[in-house]
């Protein structure tokens, strides 16, 4: 009793203290608004503070939802929405920050990094290891994700072009498995057949799901320009994209070990980390050049580094690539989640018809996902459990939602207007808040009733 | 001879590979150059390879340099005047990187996190126990190169206004001890009451150049705006620049340790980092609004966070902030120089003129330090040595002059103006590089004569 007074105590003047150096910046960040508008090149001061505002909201999100059992992510965009939306009291001072050039550029440095990260999180022949059912669990949470979501999006937003259903189809599709390992880990179970195949299945998710994103943003961009689309064309941009992945996934695998071999013999301190950085955002740059997003070729890079060992020939005390990519990541990966957070505009959904666009894709996306427990090949196996485990959406839905809002496309009236609009925007996140929210209470108890009806 | 062998075969191989590494995207970025300009918002991928071309040049120059016994950040700056220059072959591809915002902006965060590792690393008490001789050190070796460089410079460039003058005297006085710190290290030296002299002397150099600094852009300021400039005013804002230096510390110094304790009861990953880096934006952010460059609140920051401890409460293995700061420096600070680099334009000292001002200012830099040596106060001190180890400029005399470039004033014919242009740029940059390369040899000369001679 005494330590947990003692754990709870310090919290509020902890918070107090932390809110007032929220405020502060805040309330000045906005008259200082006008003023930055004149100074165009350099840094603004607005941006530092609306950055030390970023970040504080991120760790301040993120610690009150993983205090509740919640992945920290949720914390860091709930606190966005919640900044952003200061403005229906009449709270402007966030406003410029959702359209400086500076911090979007910073945002999506972040998420670079991060899908850097989960490349390097993804092991592929640990992937291969765990084999068909893995894959067929990946491809049946695509498909029928992806198709439920084009069909609620064609019944809610009939007028939008074909274009955009297919889009808001492909957020649906990739998994962040990061909330059910977690479940997994906290009930002791993460060595399970279950967690194996759903960990594996995440992975394929994210390089299926990032050949989406490349097939309709590269149809998006050819439709844009008025050209007639055919399915040659979606045919090339699909091989277009896998030749990019195995491409420099081969290339990489086996230029790099050499590279870094030879950059153990370098003196300079940091050069791991900078040649990790440079050839991420090289493929990042290739991607780009090839017509994809960048962050495929980060998620490339990050799949070649994964198994490239980094031996040091001095003595020198190196940490390893994921230990040293922490602290960058840190910093600038909360910046993409809190921008996202902040472009939600909550007063959209007191209209009724966004509101319920907005849940029918969660019950969309909820529900694709159970149709993965039919890819499950073993006997014995808890199927409830890897149809619940495959639920959560999170960072990688909400970066092709990003995509998409800087997306241009002609409407029916021929306007040309961003493929993901406020509004879908706003359904988007609202998706992936819930699909995370019910997966923990959700899983929990598919392993828990398994265990003891067993 | 097989080791060594052993060590050089594969250098050439492995430079081969960063080369085309490196040229590559070079080359390409070019083609983006035009593409990108329509595309205002967003990242573009021009600024991707771009980071990834100017951190490889950072690491290349660094390896270089370092390999023939000089400081990193020199071939940090001479890969960027390379790669910058290489327009004079008629190679273009570096030119957008010079004007990009993204990039500017990244540079000067990047600035923003170096002066805070160097305030971390400024001992406030250690300084003052060095005591009296360090302060006549460092007073004499700002106020002698101060008047000196106002005079070369009034000298070469008489039709400007005499603020630009006080500007240029003012790159010339803060000492970058990091390369004296080395030579010391290298001789084992360091605990000598030379070394402790000149490393306390330093720190007050830092203090004193950033009150220069706020002094002079902000009087800078006042005129371009067409007011007068009295000696109140000055007084004004060097009181003003004084008071947020004292006041941040001392704030700091009661606030922080109570805000890290707290902080370190949250859970969430990354605390320690972010509040850190939160509190250095905070601060610069201040700073700014008070009319200070961002880099005197993060350099406040530095020095109030340097004797606070962490603790978490929980087993957990948090690192000390400056391990976790030096990934985050490693990516952004060498931007910063490789920038600086990449705005040389060799071509400017083709002119004897602006070739004479940068070598004369070099020899002001150069003599000037030399009157520090009249500041020590305890007989049997190696005067040669303190006056020889203070010589070098190095990053805040680059800063000064990427401020100055940045700040405008009318001059003689009422044309605004940056107060350093590019020749003058370019003569800062020369002196910078000429003041670091000579002083390793001079001091381990001036060491090795003294105890051979005893």
């Amino acid at each position: 009793m005494k330590t947990k007074l003692i754990r709870i105590l310090p919290r509020p003047i902890l918070l107090a203290a932390l809110a007032m150096l929220l405020i502060a910046p805040s309330v000045y960040a906005a008259s200082e608004a006008t003023s930055a508008a004149s100074d165009a090149h350099g840094l603004q001061p607005m941006v530092l503070a609306g950055l030390a505002v970023m970040l504080i909201v991120a760790k301040l999100g993120g610690e009150v939802l993983e205090r509740i059992g919640q992945p920290a992510v949720l914390g860091e965009l709930i606190g966005g929405i919640i900044i952003g939306n200061l403005v229906i009291w009449g709270f402007t001072a966030a406003e410029p920050l959702k359209t400086n050039s500076i911090i979007a550029a910073l945002a999506e440095i972040g998420v670079i990094i991060l899908l850097f990260e989960v490349g390097l999180e993804s092991d592929l022949k640990e992937m291969m290891e765990v084999g068909w059912s893995s894959l067929l669990v990946a491809v049946l949470g695509v498909i029928a994700p992806f198709f439920l979501g084009w069909g609620v999006s064609a019944y809610f937003i009939p007028n939008e072009p074909r274009l955009v259903h297919i889009f808001i189809g492909a957020t649906l599709c990739a998994t962040s498995v990061g909330i059910t390992a977690r479940v997994f880990k906290d009930i002791g179970k993460l060595a399970t057949r279950e967690a194996r195949i759903i960990l594996g299945a995440a992975v394929i998710d994210d390089v299926l799901g990032l050949l989406i994103l490349a097939v309709v943003a590269g149809a998006i961009s050819r439709v844009s320009t008025g050209a007639a689309l055919s399915f040659v064309d979606i045919g090339l941009i699909a091989g277009k994209a896998l030749v990019f992945l195995v491409g420099s996934i081969a290339v990489g695998h086996f230029v790099m070990p050499q590279l870094l071999r030879g950059a153990g013999r370098l003196e300079t301190r940091g050069v791991l980390l900078t040649l990790a950085i440079c050839f991420c955002l090289f493929l990042s740059w290739v991607a780009a050049k090839v017509g994809l997003a960048p962050i495929v070729g980060a998620f490339a890079a990050g799949l070649v580094l994964d198994d490239v060992h980094y031996k040091p020939t001095r003595a020198r005390k190196e940490r390893e690539l994921g230990e040293l990519l922490q602290p960058v990541s840190t910093v600038l990966v909360p910046i993409f989640f809190v921008l996202m957070g902040l472009k939600v505009d909550l007063r959209l959904f007191a209209r009724m018809d966004i509101l319920g666009f907005a849940l029918t894709l969660t019950v969309a996306a909820i529900v694709g996902k159970q149709v993965c427990s039919l890819g499950v090949l073993q006997r014995g196996t808890n199927r409830l459990a890897i149809g619940l485990g495959m639920i959560p959406r999170g960072e990688v839905g909400l970066i092709f939602a990003g995509i998409g809002a800087t997306l241009m496309l002609p409407n029916s009236a021929g306007v040309i207007e961003p493929v993901i609009n406020a509004a879908t925007f706003g359904a988007v996140v609202i998706m992936v808040i819930i699909t995370t929210l019910v997966t923990p209470p959700l899983l929990k108890w598919a392993l828990v009733r398994r265990s003891t009806g067993q």
